[in-house]
C-alpha cells in the first residue's frame, strides 16, 4: 500500500486540486452514485436535506477535526480521517441510547487541497457511515488555510427517553462496552516515529465505536451513558458532575498487545487505559440489579458523595486526567 | 460605539483567552442563563442534544463560514459574524419551506482567540437563532491556525412538502423576496476602505434573510424555492438546472442608495443586483394562476428549453454570475 503523499501526488495529477474542480466540481464528485438509506427523504443537491425522525424528536451532535490537531495527513489517509470524523458524532448519538440517522459535513480546506485528498476524505465519511447504517446527507465546503472537518451526526431514540449523563443513582454498576487505550498506545507509536504495531496505529487511526451497544444499553435500562472520546476519567467525571455522584472504578485490565507496546516505549499502559481518549467505547451506568446486555464489563460502581472519580477507592494521580484542546 | 479591536482588548485584558479559560470554560460561558425554546428538548451539555421534529421529519442543513473569506473581524464584529453564520443557514431551512427549529455550532479558532471575541460570536448566533425563533443546541470547539465556524440548522415541514429546486414548471412565476445587492454593494463599500454608507456597510455585515416567507410561499404553492446566497442569477440557474427549464428574469429596479453607492464608487449597481450573494433573500416560482403573498414581487417568468438563465431574454453578460469559493 503506498504511504498517503505517494498516493495524494499520483491521484493529484489526473484529478486536479479543489482551485481546479471548483466548489460545485468537488461537491458532484462526492455525491454522485451515492446510495441513501431509506430514512433519507431528500438527500445533498439542494438548499437543505430532509431525514426522517419517526418518533417526533431527533438526536444532534456536531464535533470539529482539524488538521494536526485531531489528525495528521501523513499519519493516516485521508478515507481514515474521514472514518475517525464520522465516527467520533455517530459514537455520540450511540451515547444518548439513540440510532443515528444521518450525517451533514462541513469541510473548509486550503484551495491547493488535491481532489484526491477530499475524495477519500469523502469516502471515509461515506463508509463509516454505512458502519452506522446512514448516509451524507448534505455539506459545504469552503476555503481556508487548514484543513477542518466539521461532523454533524442526526440520530433517532426510537421511542425511548435520552440517556443522559446526569440519571446515575447511587449504588449502580458503572460498565464500559467497546475498547479504550488503543488510540492512545497507537498515538504513542506514531509519535516515536514507528508505525506498528499495526493494530494499535490502526486503533488511533480508525475507531471502532460500539454504536449498537448505546441502543442496547438504553433497552437493557442504562440510567447514564457517555462515549469516551477524552478519556475513560474525564468522561466519567462528566457523568460524577452531572448525576451528583461518585464513581469508583477499578485499575482496568492490561490487554496484552498494550503491555507490549507499553513495555517498548517505557509507557504505563494503564495511563492510556484511564486517560487515553478517541477510541469512542461507551460508559455507561445500570441498575446493579439488571443484567448488563452482551458485550458491557462491570469496571465500578455509583455512590453518594461530592462529585468525583475514584480508581480503587483514590484519586488518579499518573497526570491529566483526559483532554482539553486548549488548557494542555 | 468602539471598535471591535478597542473593545476585544478591552475585554480579553479581564477575560482571556481560550487557552486561559480551557475548552470547557469556553462552553460554560457561552451556555450558561440561555433560555431554549418548547422545542429543545433536551439542550447543550450533553452528549448531544434533542429537538423536536413534530411531523417525523427533520430539515438539516451545513455552512461554514472562514475568516478572511466570508467575513473579516476588522470589518465586522464577532456579533455580527456570528448572525452572518446563523442567517446563512437559517435562511436554507426557509428555503425548504421550512420552519427553523435549532442551530448547532461547530467553530475551531486559535488558542490565543480572546474570549471576549467567542463570547461575542455566541452572542450573534443566539440573537439571529432568536430571530428565527430556534436556540443554539449545540456545538464543539476545537483549536486551529484559522477562525472557522460551521452551522448546522435543523427546521420542520410542519406536514408540508419540502419546496427544491426541482419543481418548477414552464408558465411559472419567477418572484423574489428580501434584499439583493445590498451586501455585495456594502463589501465594495468595505474594499474600498470605506466604512458608510452604514445601510449597505450593514446589508453586508448581517444580512436579513425573509425567513417566515418559505414557509408562506410553501403555503401559497411555491414550486421551486432557493435562497439567495451565491447571486440571483447563479441561484436562479440552481433551479433551472434542476427544473430544466429557461428562467428569463428582468433587470431589478436599482433601489436609490445603491445607485448613490454605485455612482460613488464607479460601480455597476445592476450587477450587484444580479450577482451580489450573501443577502439571502428568497427566490422561488409560483403558478401563474395564484397570487403571490405579501412581501414577494414577480420578477420573471419559466419556460420549457435548454436550462439557462436569462436577464430580458439574452445571457448576462456582466461578469461571473456568481461566486464559487475556488475558482474564482
Amino acid at each position: 500500500m503506498p504511504t498517503f503523499a505517494e498516493a495524494s501526488d499520483d491521484r493529484s495529477e489526473t484529478r486536479g486540486t479543489l482551485a481546479e474542480v471548483g466548489e460545485f466540481g468537488l461537491i458532484t464528485r462526492v455525491t454522485h452514485d451515492r446510495v441513501q438509506p431509506a430514512g433519507t427523504l431528500l438527500g445533498p443537491g439542494d438548499d437543505a436535506a430532509v431525514v426522517a425522525a419517526p418518533d417526533g424528536r431527533v438526536v444532534a451532535c456536531v464535533d470539529v477535526l482539524v488538521d494536526t490537531v485531531h489528525f495528521r495527513l501523513d499519519w493516516s489517509t485521508p478515507e481514515q480521517v474521514g472514518r475517525k470524523a464520522a465516527a467520533a458524532n455517530l459514537a455520540d448519538v450511540a451515547a444518548m441510547g439513540a440510532v443515528p440517522t444521518a450525517l451533514l459535513v462541513g469541510l473548509a480546506c486550503p484551495a491547493d487541497t488535491p481532489v484526491a485528498t477530499l475524495e477519500g476524505l469523502a469516502e471515509g465519511l461515506w463508509a463509516e457511515a454505512g458502519v452506522a447504517g446512514v448516509g451524507v446527507v448534505g455539506g459545504d465546503v469552503a476555503s481556508a488555510a487548514t484543513l477542518m472537518v466539521s461532523v454533524t451526526a442526526l440520530g433517532s431514540l426510537e421511542g425511548r427517553q435520552p440517556v443522559t449523563r446526569g440519571g446515575a443513582r447511587p449504588g449502580d454498576v458503572v460498565a464500559l462496552c467497546g475498547r479504550i487505550g488503543w488510540s492512545a498506545a497507537g498515538l504513542a507509536v506514531l509519535s516515536r516515529g514507528f508505525r506498528s504495531p499495526v493494530t494499535v496505529v490502526g486503533a488511533h487511526r480508525v475507531p471502532e465505536p460500539p454504536y449498537a451497544a448505546g441502543p442496547q444499553a438504553a433497552k437493557a435500562g442504562a440510567t447514564a451513558m457517555i462515549d469516551v472520546s477524552d478519556g475513560l476519567l474525564a468522561d466519567l467525571g462528566h457523568i460524577a458532575d452531572a448525576s451528583g455522584l461518585v464513581l469508583d472504578v477499578r485499575v482496568p485490565e492490561v490487554p496484552d498487545r498494550l503491555a507490549e507496546v507499553g513495555a517498548a516505549l517505557g509507557a504505563d499502559p494503564v495511563h492510556w487505559l484511564l486517560t487515553g481518549g478517541e477510541d469512542h467505547a461507551l460508559a455507561a451506568t445500570f441498575p446493579p440489579d439488571i443484567a448488563l446486555p452482551d458485550g458491557w464489563t462491570a469496571i465500578g460502581s455509583a455512590r453518594a458523595g461530592e462529585p468525583e472519580v475514584l480508581v480503587e477507592g483514590r484519586p488518579y494521580t499518573g497526570g491529566p486526567a483526559g483532554w482539553d484542546h486548549f488548557t494542555r
